[in-house]
């Protein structure tokens, strides 16, 4: 790994989103300025339901990846600003169907679509954004774009699935796990990745380079999301807290717990998951703190952001390159 | 409306899906092995949740509809069953998404997803035959298709939004019920037809015929559909009786007897609507028996069968025509 992208210059990486701002914060105004002329619609209640959503819009980490990668190969060219919107759009539309799967009542501190008005139209409107999503896309001169998102989204529909069926199975293995949220959430970065490559006219080596970099990258969100579901509280991250155990999903915390602990501690984790109450819950945490599973996951968490930061190493150095690099560090440093 | 479209060759109409079986049998089962062949997946999940689903696919009307437009207009290509089985996805997604709406429990006899399985798994599996259709619709060569069907898909996406916002508002008109259904229903119809004449050659002046008897088609088919609803019992069409009167929602039959009833009749009947209970459901029956709505209904249906057919007034005969304006003749069949 070369010293600009993880040496001392990431001291300063807590002003990371004012200076990602400040390279391609115009880039990103004209994303929203795509992405909302695209949403438009005569129906108020689109409109209504739109403005809503957009509220617990997050960091738009997916436009940035894709924006930053082309920086990093070349030139932010207007196909993709339009692929930016296209991605923003998919990761919304998973979002707010995924809110009437785990009956959220809120998200980022706003009430999620199904509570604030009714799962119908929650269903209907994550279909409005996918739809929209792939119009968009498919208003680019080829069909490199809509085949390479097609596939992508096919791969998170799966791992979304296979997630729903492993739930309540409390021997879930990591490699499992792994497998899952690779569908689920890093699919989708290493496509932001790959398209921003690949359209700012990067060699296979480089569109490689930067696909693996997406994907070591979400892989490691993805482990410190599930981190914070655990640790977090509602004030803090925005969710409600351990909503994982509360629709049994099992994540790598607890697969770890499981996979060493001796019997019979075992059988009463087990048991314990299973009971997915508040006192479960607080006698898990209790084992948790006395076993090596949170720092075994904040280790693997920052196992796969240093494989990410290694995937640049044959990338050019530039402004796009190291603030990818601090992206990665960013990914892990939410959990400490 | 040449003599041939609607004479006395369809005292032969009950035959029709023979026929049709017959004149493109080979072809709707090449749709069927693409169909399979894109939703495949390692996922015993997934596969059984399809294998499920199979079992209320319909008559596929709608990889019909495209085939004989495209008989109609030329010959029928590779491209036309790649674009039969996306149509036919496109269709499976939203009834999927559609059983998690209404909380149906049956389709055509057999348990619904949601029914069977839970909710999560119907939102997660419509939005894997919608991914699976776009990207199946980019394996074309030009983005076309893509366009053409993203464009439709953000249609039908804002028909169903309209339908969930107009719930529970009893003085529906019959022109926002026309848009409702032109969304939700006849545009699907619609990009079938004009898709089979497009990638079978047709000139502008064809595709545009072809487009609009699609359009027509499917609101007679929503029309006929929606008064089976209430005529229907659950026996006849495998669908829960009255199921959109214990949604709130309005259709053509009793915005006409709302409409055309004086007061008191009217307020009483606008309360008997807001009841969606059992007795109020058979009071607004004695209502209807004693109204002209049926009759008005069928009518209506009527007319947009017959304007399907008058758009292929100027297709020249063929059997893919024929049985176009047989569909439409069925199309209000059912309902007597």
């Amino acid at each position: 790994m070369s010293k600009d992208v993880t040496g001392p210059d990431l001291t300063g990486q807590q002003d990371l989103p004012a200076r990602v701002e400040e390279f391609i914060g115009q880039e990103l105004r004209d994303v929203d300025e795509i992405y909302f002329a695209e949403l438009a619609s005569a129906n108020p209640y689109v409109t209504d339901v739109l403005g809503h959503v957009t509220r617990f819009r997050g960091k738009r980490l997916r436009p940035m990846l894709l924006l930053l990668s082309a920086s990093a190969t070349g030139r932010i060219h207007h196909s993709h600003k339009t692929l930016a919107a296209v991605v923003e759009m998919i990761h919304s539309a998973t979002l707010v169907h995924d809110d009437v799967l785990d009956e959220a009542e809120t998200r980022r501190h706003v009430a999620t679509v199904n509570a604030r008005w009714n799962n119908e139209t929650s269903v209907l409107f994550g279909d409005y954004l996918f739809t929209h999503a792939f119009h968009l896309a498919s208003t680019l001169e080829t069909t490199y774009a809509c085949r390479t998102i097609g596939r992508a989204t096919n791969i998170i529909c799966e791992g979304e699935l296979s997630q729903i069926r492993e739930r309540g199975n409390f021997d879930l293995g990591e490699e499992k796990y792994l497998q899952i949220i690779n569908g689920k959430t890093a699919e989708l970065c290493a496509v932001c990745c790959l398209l921003g490559a690949h359209y700012a006219g990067g060699d296979a080596q480089t569109v490689e380079s930067l696909e693996s970099y997406g994907r070591n990258l979400g892989i490691a969100f993805q482990i410190a999301d599930d981190l914070l579901d655990i640790l977090g509280s509602e004030s803090e991250t925005g969710k409600s807290l351990g909503s994982d155990f509360a629709k049994q999903k099992l994540t790598l915390p607890l697969i770890r717990l499981v996979e060493h602990a001796d019997e019979p501690d075992a059988a009463r984790i087990r048991e314990l998951l299973s009971g997915a109450d508040a006192k479960s819950w607080s006698q898990l945490l209790a084992f948790l703190e006395t076993s090596d599973a949170v720092e075994y996951t904040r280790a693997k968490a920052q196992h796969y952001a240093s494989s990410a930061c290694q995937c640049l190493a044959g990338i050019p150095n530039s402004p796009g390159k190291r603030m990818l690099s601090e992206i990665a560090e960013f990914a892990t440093r939410r959990t400490f």
